[in-house]
């Protein structure tokens, strides 16, 4: 029979289904307390805060020094018990409230040789350590790794691709990432309780019939069980014993943290977000300081201190991983805000705590944090969200109204802008689809613009002096159709390859057994064929041949619309290719039956899809960035702001569910001359925005000239924590390449709403 | 465009399509030359065989006296090219014509942990040695065993049949075995091109699309691609290039015999076969004798020394294992004789020379030489099977007219009787089901009459004091058909996690990509069914029952027919155990759409499955054997060796084409008074049981006498290599425990016909 847990360690809560089964969120809508006060309550910095936190401005600051990397592993593999017990500095740690490193040392890289052992050795070399030869012989001897799998199972035709870069940002050298497990379980059963449950599972896995996907998912629940196991043995060696339900705040606050870092001890995928903790967090927050047994200083430093475990994550990447995302970034997403499904806020005290720590500590790039908007939200928390915008540019927007009505009011963000049903759903990530390069493909009959090569099949090309829009939309969509399937079937065998030798049991097994998987494609490069479609219907573009008649440059004879001004004639076609794209990615076979899904996000990546992309028939030159996500075209916005915005709330979010990434930057004195004005402006755009379905918003208040001292001056004090969003993350500027920084600086400043 | 190929060191030999594509059979038909003149041409061994074989022999006396296993790897993992070059003996290398060693040193057992650490480790404690530690933490803590995803995979229902021994023998703790790969390839074509074919194929593998199916396939082939490669580097190391087509004999066996090495480097099935290698080999000595490049003498030398290798084939294995295949057999099966499908006897003068060696080096059970059986054969080669079948005991007959329907004319014996079309096929092997201890869990309701477990399902058991035949069968029926839900179950898990962590890349690597696939079950106990069944229709049976109402015992009133007697009303039951226990394996799934076969089989484990099965309402008492294979039960046998042989000949192959294995022994006097009598009566046997449609005999000649000799003084020099066939393969006898050396003596020995 079934029994109705009852734990000393929940007194004070209420609710019973969360009792009779893992559900978090119903414990959550049974237990949370909306808060629309102001932010007057919060407090500053502990002592022990400014010391933590200098501490480890101090280590961050030896990290820049020496190129970017602190210290490496070369000996140990990572796991969730290859280290002892961590500490920001070992003559502080009684000071930490949260404890536990990825490692033996504060901001020193793991090991991680499952993605890849090449991706791992070269990481480790290109900042001048040298693994232990036994570990190559380990991964390569005696343990494939996940990249030797892909390379193992990919066609010539789609390492063409890669290699072509039409397909960019394939993650087949480390983790797939994108997988936000519900940390908030350890806290409110504990471990043992999750290890029954799992236990129960695999009792309940399949009826008897052992076809493969029953007998994977039978291994696949062993080893979730397993790492439960090791995640308790992790936390042991810490002082803690987490087999039981967390009795206060500080226990939720260590519990919930233990199971994310047994996640960023496992596993190296680009984005290890954290996910929908906030709300959660209050309620043990709130009965504690009701019971009088913490008082809002010690709760704010808990955050506090929490936060800067998430600002320490660290992973090992290669030069060419960083090109594409620039800065360091982990994508440790975090939310904050939201409403329920029975419309009451969600805004709890704890969500002015986790803005307040860019107050506290400064602004920082990690944790991502993102609000959840909706312009019913109170008032007082749009506004002191907007005034940290203001002040920091370090959080994103993210339409509350519209992810609700796919996801549910218990989602986390697992990335940038992607949104998966926390401890329901897991993503099958990967990478973009360059379109601006398949439209070129289109025109020269698959021959790659760049190195010549045929990548593509040899569809007939386009002859013709000046480009025809029929014929080009007819080819296009046959090219596309092409890449889809390509693309879909690449993704298929990266997935299988991730199950198969580098499965996220910590993070699956903080999930659902019967797990939700959706399958994430992108898309690259959106504007610039929308604005060379648009040229080509309504404009003259002729073609400019090179000897072989491949065309290579394009003259444009006359003006046509742009995305980004509020012109139907544009948007319906950024809404017509949107669409197309779907549609062409959901006809297909996908891995375990996931659910296709595409988002228009770049993140920084923009700028290599850039480097291999030829000229375009919109007046964009070889070689130069693509604009990110969804933003239109570098100069195309001629309208200001809302014009740009409002183009943007065209593209149905129903289409794009895994995410429409659009990144603004606002001179301050476009939005109002004093704070109050902005906080006020601001929250109207916002209002505004969100209130017509458009998704996601990156907030930048600076402007160009700023950033242009910066690059010259990385030295200035000012400088060292200025924080920027681009697209999808933050990232210190300083911390940006060259190259990145140029494109960054020649984004579009808005002067005028 | 295909391009055929040629290729110098194929002159003189004539066909086309074998150059067109990998062909083996193509060219065996081409260019074998049939041979029905008699033995008078064999030659004895030459000085460096006596040297060689002498050195081995003491080496085997060295073995014996160290209980077992003469040395064992402790610290570098098996592998291709895991060892350098190893020999018989370092100062004779020079006279052997065939080189190669699993690893350094002859006898040696390498360290394979890829199908169980645990087992691997174990196995080397049991006989004294220490695994370096960090083998452990490789196999643990980083690369996952086969062993380790079975049981996280097993049910509780699974681990209970397992331990109850209703399901026995299961591949979950080392290799699968039982695939030949067509080591032949690499002496006709040379490895460069096998790399070419397989690239190739790497092209042509799914449409596009990646399913699981697909991607999965696509890893293999790489993984065989990569596994050809580690062969030439591994035939490097002792000085050969195999990249090219062998030239002559010489280089054909070394060529063929590198293929099967690379093998037995890299796995531990049970059963790691050689295959038809036999005429094709033919071809190159006959061409090189044609061309007087060698003698006679040499050609023998050269089999001689080959066949020396497969002796020395050695695993590790742990005491467990060794309890259900006694004597350490490797089933290094190698056939001769056989017809083509145009109606020629394949026989050629390498079918003598094979033969040939249990003269020239004594009587030896390994390779386990095996006869493809026809009444046509040529009368001379019969005989001379015949008389060395009557003086060393030491092969096996097989009925190539019946494989030949289902397998064509180029299959090979991948175990004892269980044929797979060379290059073509593969098998995924697994077990017996006990089905004696499945009848009496149906009287018992599903409860274990040893353990009092209830381990199959609870249904209502027989509550009669006098069991009724009706009632009997409809429960046997229903229980029969949980037990093959549950054993085709088990298997499916056992063959994914093979695939997944113990592939057999070098064995597939030279079969084709395309490959067939048979899902092996068997039978244990069906004598004791058989016979039960009789007993219950024909006789009264009472049960005896315990205090708890578990039938324990039976009383028995009355005569029964008996199966092994030629009499229908015994054979009818056996044939309908057969096809009933055969189409509850066919319903099912089965992993990689395989095609469910059976066999009547059962090695030696039948000591093993009689310890765990209680008393039978045959009369058989709880914990003595169970009758090998498709035996007649012991002392059930009252009408001679030819009624007895009748009995077996019901038995439709088609029913059983995993095989169905009948183990005889005769007295010498019951053949005849001297050896000619003897040849001539054991040809005419075989004839008339073999053209009945029969399957398999492994022939035994000697008396009981004999036996008890040699168990009572196994340091007589005569016994030293005294081998007997038992149930699919031949041992030493002194190297059987001695409870199986008392079961081989209880065993049924004809003494009339």
């Amino acid at each position: 029979m079934n029994k109705m847990l009852e734990k000393e360690q929940w007194n004070g809560f209420e609710g019973r289904l969360w009792k009779e089964e893992i559900n978090v969120r119903d414990f959550i809508q049974n237990n949370y307390k909306p808060y629309d006060g102001d932010e007057s309550f919060l407090e500053g910095p502990t002592e022990a805060t400014n010391k933590l936190w200098g501490r480890l401005q101090e280590l961050q600051k030896e990290e820049r020094a020496k190129g970017g990397v602190l210290d490496m592993e070369t000996e140990v593999v990572a796991g969730l018990t290859a280290y002892g017990p961590g500490y920001i500095d070992e003559s502080m740690k009684d000071l930490e409230q949260v404890v536990g490193l990825q490692t033996d040392k504060p901001l020193k890289r793991a090991f991680m040789p499952y993605g890849g052992i090449k991706m791992a050795e070269e990481s480790c070399k290109n900042y001048g350590y040298e693994p232990n030869p036994e570990l190559h012989k380990i991964f390569t001897e005696y343990h494939k790794t996940h990249n030797q799998g892909v390379f193992d199972a990919y066609t010539p035709e789609m390492r063409k691709a890669r290699h072509s870069h039409i397909i960019t940002g394939l993650p087949d050298t480390y983790g797939r990432g994108r997988i936000v497990g519900d940390y908030r379980r350890v806290a409110l059963y504990g471990i043992d309780y999750l290890m029954e449950e799992k236990k129960r599972d695999h009792a309940n896995c399949g009826c008897g019939t052992m076809t493969d996907d029953v007998i994977r998912l039978r291994e696949e629940i062993s080893d979730q069980y397993k790492a439960l196991a090791g995640m308790k043995k992790m936390a042991e060696s810490y002082g803690y014993d987490i087999s039981q339900p967390a009795k206060n705040a500080k226990e939720a606050c260590q519990w919930l943290y233990f199971g994310y870092l047994a996640a960023i001890k496992t596993q190296n995928g680009a984005a290890m977000s954290v996910g929908r903790v906030s709300t959660f967090l209050d309620i043990y927050i709130q009965r504690d300081l009701d019971n009088g047994v913490i008082t809002e200083k010690e709760a704010q430093e808990l955050i506090d201190h929490m936060v800067m475990k998430f600002r320490m994550v660290k992973f090992a990447r290669i030069t060419s991983y960083n090109e594409l995302f620039s800065g360091d970034p982990t994508w440790a997403t975090l939310e904050v805000g939201g409403t329920g499904i029975d419309g009451r806020s969600m805004v709890t005290k704890n969500d002015f705590r986790f803005l307040h720590t860019l107050e506290n500590m400064g602004p920082s790039p990690e944790p991502n944090l993102t609000v959840l908007y909706s312009s019913r939200l109170p008032e007082t928390f749009k506004k002191y969200a907007a005034k940290i915008s203001v002040d920091t540019s370090s959080i994103q927007y993210e339409n509350d109204d519209v992810m609700k009505v796919s996801w549910g009011d218990d989602y986390s963000i697992c990335c940038c802008v992607s949104a998966t049903q926390t401890g329901k759903e897991m993503q099958f990530f990967g990478a973009r689809a360059n379109l601006a390069k398949c439209l070129l493909y289109a025109i020269n009959g698959g021959v790659d613009e760049k190195n010549k090569e045929q990548v593509g099949p040899a569809y007939k090309p386009i002859t013709a002096e000046y480009l025809d829009y029929d014929e080009v939309i007819a080819k296009f969509d046959t090219m596309m159709d092409w890449l889809a399937d390509l693309y879909v079937n690449t993704l298929n065998l990266i997935q299988y390859m991730h199950d198969k030798y580098y499965y996220e049991a910590a993070e699956m097994a903080l999930i659902d057994t019967d797990v939700k998987r959706t399958f994430a494609t992108g898309i690259a490069g959106f504007s610039h064929v929308v604005d060379s479609l648009s040229a080509i219907k309504y404009a003259k573009v002729k073609t400019v041949r090179d000897e072989s008649g491949l065309v290579v440059d394009y003259q444009i004879d006359g003006d046509f619309p742009k995305y980004g001004n509020d012109d139907d004639r544009a948007d319906n076609i950024a809404v017509w290719l949107l669409k197309t794209f779907l549609e062409k990615i959901k006809k297909r076979h996908t891995y375990r039956d996931s659910e296709p899904t595409t988002s228009i996000l770049t993140i920084t990546s923009n700028v290599v899809y850039g480097k291999y992309t030829g000229t375009m028939p919109d007046g964009r030159k070889a070689g130069t960035p693509l604009s990110p996500g969804a933003n239109p075209s570098y100069g195309a916005e001629q309208n200001g702001l809302l014009a740009s915005l409002n183009s943007l709330t065209k593209l149905p979010y129903e289409w794009a569910l895994d995410g429409i990434s659009n990144t603004q930057t606002m001179n301050p004195d476009a939005l109002g001359h004093n704070e109050d004005e902005r906080v006020a402006n601001l929250v109207n755009v916002m209002d505004g925005y969100f209130d017509q379905g458009a998704h996601h918003l990156n907030v930048n208040v600076f402007g160009r000239d700023k950033l242009i001292d910066a690059m010259e001056h990385p030295e200035k004090p000012e400088y060292a924590n200025f924080t920027i969003r681009v697209s999808g993350y933050a990232v210190k500027f300083i911390d940006l390449t060259k190259e990145q920084q140029m494109d960054v600086i020649s984004r579009t400043f808005h002067d005028r709403m």
